[in-house]
């Protein structure tokens, strides 16, 4: 009999959700003492315990990602990929695309290969997916969530406020004043972290919020580019752009030589993310690094840990981001 | 009883290798007829047929790649997991980052899985792997191969050679005459094709092959860089620069902004990839497409076709480069 079945046929027998069996399994403490006595008595008589690191050997953990369209996905697959490797288990990559079929499929497919666990870096978790991925009884971990998860899902963000505070104090440090932004979807809560960070910097230094200088994007290349030479046309133009992401800063440098300005002696540029290329292109870009991959890496670690059946000290964790200062700013060019 | 038990059971009986077995079951020519006959008469007995569209689902297939460092890898992934989603599969990626410690590793956890087949981004593919994989029985292809794999190995490449050759033509074509060549690993075969489509346009061209014009790399930024600066220090310099790649195009670029120098009214440049970012950095690169995701698709429905028992129509494809002409290549400057 399959580890499914199992579940289901204990459940069945306490009278309780696969998710309260699960729960058991996993050494978590809502459950009454006495539901908990029951399912760990009907365990025992199954011969089921929680799988082992003997039996984890071999073992599948999901990794579901919204799209596998840029060098954003490859740093979050490396981190989750080192440690269920080591652990002698194997990652399932899966793209979504934004669709609930392709969740649907997914989840359909994870429990026919019977997956112990998953780790998620979708936009969205749906309540309905949620309660799926619950019923399933296997751990997962959420990655850079877009929205607040449940209290009780095990989340891995990036401190998306400091990131955006010390970029903008970096600039104003440099003696800028008139500092533009442009931001990420204004859904997203990382964007809206970003965002307030940036503010309380300007508040901070006693410059006025000015909303003309603020534009909200979609993380790409394009539209940044766009809302960057609306920006240069302001009468009084920005002399910095801190920018959402480091694929917008690409498209504020692309703005900027349009308009025949150099970066950084005319205009400052600021990224967020510090991908490869933000070191490579020139000039290197100065951008706040988010641990993308030892994100992943920790929602996994928390994943196994759960696996064993240990608790997690905490549920909720942000890692540091941390500018990394390079070419692509430079003092505010004088009046 | 697994497959794996039952296959190794079979060649006992047989007194034939599990290899052997597989090849019966995958529908390959190179088994006697006698062989075959009885294979077949005990696999009926076993009630094993190779594994159908049905058994399939739920199954997994393979993904190794060396390293998980650059935007190159996400492109691979894209490609396979797309098929392999779409046969209701799941792709495990593993990186085995050139060590044979961990492909190792990877082959017996692949053992353990179970796994129905494999896709192999792998530089090389030691002559003992290739043995195993083949006594696992299971199919598998080889993705932009580094050295020549053996006849019967499924293999997808790039047309290296045409690549190297058109972006050559089309610097030729815009005026320049001393054409600087930055390519990758020598012992590749895909470098080597490269500079010798290179050598090729040159000599249709009547242009005269100089050595010193020509450096090898490592497919990497930095050394890129050193070998733009030393290039740009001839008595007599490059008014254009092919490099093997697009990261090594970003070398080019810093050390022509190093130089003093502009793309491309002063040096063009072309590279080799076209991955995302070469569409976003200042100015656009024109590069050599190289059909990456296209590439591991294709791999993983060859895969798909052996698991089905179809022979393939032939095992070595190489898919179609293409020059992407964009904003880094102009009119050699007058003298």
């Amino acid at each position: 009999m399959t580890r499914r079945s199992t579940m289901a046929d204990i459940a069945s027998q306490a009278g309780v959700s696969i998710s309260t069996v699960s729960k058991v399994l996993n050494g978590r403490s809502d459950v009454s003492a006495q539901t908990r006595a029951k399912v760990q008595r009907l365990l025992g008589q199954h011969g089921y315990t929680a799988p082992g690191r003997q039996e984890r050997a071999g073992g599948l953990i999901e990794f579901v990602v919204n799209e596998l369209d840029s060098p954003w996905a490859v740093e979050l697959i490396r981190g989750a990929e080192e440690v269920v490797q080591k652990a002698g288990m194997g990652l399932v990559v899966s793209a979504v695309h934004g669709r609930s079929r392709l969740a649907r499929q997914w989840l359909d497919a994870l429990a026919t290969r019977g997956s112990l666990g998953a780790i998620l870096v979708i936009s969205e978790l749906s309540p309905s997916q949620e309660r799926e991925l619950r019923r399933f009884g296997i751990p997962f971990a959420v990655v850079h969530p877009a929205a607040d998860p449940s209290p009780d899902v095990p989340s891995v963000g990036a401190t998306n406020w400091p990131g955006g505070f010390t970029a903008t104090r970096h600039l104003i440090e440099l003696g800028h004043r008139r500092i533009a932004m442009i931001g990420g979807p204004p859904g997203r809560l990382s964007s809206r972290a970003r965002l307030d960070g940036y503010r309380a910097a300007l508040e901070e230094a006693g410059i006025a919020f000015d909303p003309s200088l603020v534009r909200h994007g979609d993380f790409g290349h394009e539209l940044a580019h766009r809302h960057a030479l609306d920006l240069l046309a302001l009468p009084e133009r920005p002399t910095a752009i801190f920018a959402g992401s480091d694929h917008q800063s690409l498209g504020a440098y692309r703005a900027l030589r349009d308009r025949g300005l150099r970066v950084p002696e005319d205009v400052s540029v600021v990224g967020f993310d510090d991908l490869p290329f933000a070191d490579w292109v020139t000039p290197r870009l100065t951008t706040v690094r988010q641990p993308l991959s030892e994100m992943t890496a920790l929602a996994a670690h928390m994943v196994l840990q759960l696996l064993d059946g240990d608790d997690l000290d905490t549920t909720r964790v942000e890692l540091a981001t941390k500018l990394v200062i390079r070419e692509s700013t430079a003092p505010a060019p004088a009046d």
